[in-house]
């Protein structure tokens, strides 16, 4: 699995925002720790998959840990595939700041390798036969993750669909609301290409009829919004593409692991879901034991 | 409902928060709606509940839409119970305008909702004929979304279990590991009472046995983690009370809407869960119509 | 004048960030001021232009003011043509408050009108008859202005070449060296489209040997690096357009208002610059009188 | 004195506010070292006790002058009592360095000892024979001050009453002016009880009968604010402890160093203050001279 | 007292820096007040002095009131001098608001109040027949707190001595140490004066021959350290002024209001002072009462 | 050169600053790295000045490449010359963080060093024969890039003018406007030193007649605001020094490199500038190979 596994080279929380983590849980330390008196104890911690998971957060529970003053001994790699039972860091420090670290920590591995896994079991549904097709994710993250969520997207093997409304042109149904003709899909693409030509004409379209008019409107991609494979298969079908592939069919709403496949067999170019925001979070034991 | 109808006037995000959110997706505008050239034209957006619902986010939505300069015309309350088809939030505004603030709001209210609902599924689930016991929601929300699910939990109708590390006391096995004789339980309550008198002493138990030498301890909350409804109603059965109805006992692990009564009945005192933090979002209709 | 008219629709300066020009220069008040003991004074101030522009930065100048409490009672538009004496902003306030934001404000819309302005001539120098070649401005704005410098290319009647590295994908050499084969272009756009098929691929050459790989390669956009226009000519002479018009010849490298239509008439298809982001300041004179 | 020494291992103030104190006083650097033009020389800077404290600070002086690139070459523990003449911290580093550094190490560390020397002597004074009363400050700190101000609450020896509002249930007379019956203490006490059952329920009261009747609603800390000992000691002595110790007496209002002794003769459970973070700084000398 | 009346004009904490003091105290609202259910009820809050002062932090108490939705009726005007029992601060709101902002305002004022009342009895005690000395506030405010602590001084009556370590010059001992000769201040003037000849050159000594050097170097401003008032009479008398005044005889070293007075009469032109920072909180009453 | 050699000790860009960086242009990593698949190849950058200059910038861009992981092996010292052709920084990393860190570290050194050049070529050109005259640079920096404009005119051998509104007096005639006499110089001097003794008073005058009025009230500088060289000459001749060499005289209004000299000559004490912040970038080439 080596594709993904170098994420953690892409996208980087800044220290702020590793600050803002510990804002959130322990601004003034564990007080269980404190009354017990117990603080200055030294103890191991180790975090083990309890199930079989791609893994992501371990390079930013590796580098909260360490600004606590925490020695991690070992990290798992962002983006690699954790088998049940095996290790994914191991740290040594005092109690106090075990115990400051720990669920931060734990949470956030947990609920960032539920994004990456999710996305790898899309990943490997949209691998069929010899296709591999893209699967991209949309700016639908929870509020204040969209970074992290992105990060696991990529260390699931995913990429990204839009970074946020300023750097991709979308043409909803909401924007032609506005034009003139709102079912004037050439006139519109042909306004944008000639304001914004270096970008990708992207087009979302609810019905067939629209995926025409896209496509005679020469738009780079469709994107067909909570179509049946079948109805996505007649348009690939007779679709008329450029040289260069373009253009591209996109296939959107409600995709997850067990649809995937139905959508790429249909002929889809790319999945677009908003499916692993939402994912299980992994399941991760912590040991700690004094030293 | 009005038990849990004023939420909003509890939790207050802080405008820097609600400039996150513009930060994360529209730090240089619709991309789109400026290539278009369709910014000035006025327009109107609502959002409608596409299933029944306790919402929450609505104030915040309201909040970031009036930044941006869209006059919100209706705003539901936080904490409100929307049926199906009910408007939500309503805004006029220019196009460029209403594209801007359209998904983050959606976003945020969907998933805001979907914890606010969850956690009322549980405190439904938790009134057993005239019994009602309080939901508590963990400190194990989503990285960087502490506060907002939160206020999502306290819309629900649930409360805080703990804010933090630092504003309670609750003794783990892990901190026991750190004592000289770590099942020495009611020698870790003493040190902790002595120290912080003020506070209620909660204690973490996995066994029965653990759980009576909690009780022996004084302990204030005995927290009985991943316990069958059985075992729980063995425990609470021999259990002494003291008159302030001290030692409590709180269930957690896995607990949600579905086996919520099946502990009420065993006799809890209280429901701790973390489920409501990866609850499913609410669906939301978004419409934008030119004026 | 407008198609550029309302860019204060699309960018947005956050409140957070008005306030880090006053803690740039007024974090304790005018001093001078102070000591003169002439705060309570009510007065009048106006910035009128020395010269004829296009008007940047007048939105968050009165922002900046309205939070000094000063009652801005005339703001010319963003993106409009300012005539040489002209009223741009008239407030009254306060000569505490009116001392304290005159600077500020000044300098903020000369420097933002200076962008503006030479973008606009970089607009109007790529109109050649009834040719209207993009202008787009790259992402080598000066340090910690991106988002104020990148609005006032847009009120100039500019857009944006690349927000960032995350949002568009651009081949350098310098990418190519780390592949196995450093000049197999083609290659490399294969990979860069498998991966992120939505996406326009633009690659950078700076040979003319490179550029027909490029074209070869199906390269969405051949962004054209220093090159005379008769290099331009050449190759766009020779090059086989897509339906689509791909692919789209960009150029980039030292282009001005002085020699942008040198290149439209050479054929391209857009224009790459970064001159706007050191253009020189507009001249705005003001006025401050008592009331 | 152990039992505090650790304290630095529980607050930890974060990167962003330590550069918001180099923000406060050298964002420009050194004006005088620059304009000498002794910036580069090498120099040793030593901080003395000038009278017997203890001591806080100093971690965060010793953070804040390594990030200027000074090399720390001793640092006195927080918590620890430092008698006169002893050493509190050394480093060595440039003149410019030493100089940006000086003031800002001295006033953190002379006002948080002020903090923790204060505690401490009421800590002592609440030492009565074999009595050890927890002393617990209030969140009355200085505003912008709580994390510092608490961490040297504790490494005097004492603990947080309340780290704020959110935290803690404090029922005050101005709670209850809302309710139907004002002086219905038990109804009160019932309705926290029943929303937030596993926290303690503390009752602020400002004469005796409110005092019994907090007593008879069960409520768990009865806070005696402004009680003269006599009175405390009337209430302690009558009041029927259940086999917790709960009740908890505490009294608070114009207790200190002065004071406290008589409290704890008294009987109370434990005082709670505001007095340490108004006391006077502490004095420590500063030594710099040439390498 | 229209001297130090509209300070406010004149420093203005940022919004950020308001929401701070939300971020110290209810980041999750008012426990107490959620649990009762109580907070919708309409109240009235007030804030009366319960001793004479001089008032400083109303301005802020009411910004920050109103972030809260609570509507100030009155606030008394930051600088205005505050008879015991006169009102600073109405609002009205509802019960959930009113508790949030309660002790943050009232703690606020309190501490801000002491600082400018301090400041004031120095400014009278330096008022000595007709003679008025300026009162100035040095740099070595509590930590975090520098900007509303200098608002506060000038709320009082007095002025910045220096804002920090970049905005004036100031030849200590410990500067001289890193050159060649320690003792030649006349040389280090010189350097200072050409390298940054605009501003004032300002010099402190510790003994009255170093004074004499100091006034033959030309420097702008002495200041003598821990001078009783006879050795800066003699100095006073003896030294030659040029004509606009200079050098300034300036004293520092625990000056407060009870021996300000002393200095003035031995002629000292300035006073500065560090004292106002630890004064003791002037004393506010609030009342809350339903509507 | 080595009186500005070592202005990298003087001024300290934040973290948090650095950080800023990042977010404006690499928040989510280089996607063309990403989609090519090369992140994990380690490689070498190197800049190298491609014209003469004043080098700035450098230690930021040191510290930003480390942040990202990457190890620099050489940096020039910031305020050093360097010659056309010389290496300014070199590093090693893997491709995904040296095209992360490329243009960021780029352009701010190229922006940094314009100024510090410029800085330069003003300080060289006041050295006429053997007269050195400071230079001093404005406060009308660029939005947002005051600390590191202003480390880069120091970078440059020039000096602060003002570092904003708090820490000097300029009496502006827009300051006079709000007194009764608006003509009235020598009164407004005389409050201004009554409140604030220390500090120097500048006043600027714009007319040979105020010049005059500004000598007569005692002012320590007078800024001649746009004076041409020959009336600079008429008012140096004839004006009359204190002792300490005050008034001082600065000029101020259209002065760079090619005039500075004549104002020299023409007996000026100071040169006061803003031309730098708006210098040309300097022309740094950088290279990236693999490994």
């Amino acid at each position: 699995m080596t594709n993904f596994s170098r994420s953690d080279e892409f996208l980087r929380l800044s220290d702020g925002e590793i600050e803002r983590l510990f804002e959130e849980d322990i601004r003034f330390g564990d007080l269980t720790t404190r009354a017990l008196g117990i603080g200055d104890q030294p103890g191991r911690m180790s975090f083990t998959a309890r199930q079989d998971m791609v893994l992501c957060g371990s390079d930013e529970a590796s580098r909260l840990l360490s600004r606590l003053g925490v020695h991690v001994t070992f990290t798992a790699k962002t983006g690699s595939r954790a088998a049940k039972g095996s290790l994914l860091l191991a740290a040594e420090g005092s109690a106090a700041m075990l115990h400051m670290g720990w669920k931060i920590a734990q949470t956030m591995m947990e609920w960032a390798s539920g994004i990456a896994t999710m996305t790898h079991e899309i990943v490997l549904a949209a691998n069929v036969g010899a296709v591999h097709i893209p699967v991209l994710c949309t700016r639908k993250s929870i509020p204040f993750t969209r970074q992290l969520s992105l990060k696991a997207v990529i260390a699931g093997g995913g990429e990204i669909h839009r970074l946020g409304l300023s750097d991709t042109i979308m043409l909803f149904a909401e924007h032609r609301a506005f034009l003139d003709k709102s079912d004037d899909i050439k006139n519109a693409v042909m306004r944008l290409k000639a304001r914004v030509p270096e970008r990708a004409v992207m087009v979302e379209v609810t019905s067939e009829a629209d995926a025409w008019l896209a496509a005679e409107a020469l738009a780079d991609v469709i994107q067909l919004e909570k179509f049946e494979p079948a109805a996505v298969q007649r348009i690939v079908k007779q679709i008329c593409k450029r040289s260069d592939n373009r253009p591209l069919i996109a296939v959107a709403g409600g995709i997850g692991p067990k649809n995937a496949a139905d959508y790429v067999r249909a002929g889809t170019d790319t999945i677009v879901t908003s499916a692993p925001f939402y994912a299980k979070p992994q399941d991760i034991q912590v040991r700690i034991e004094k030293l």
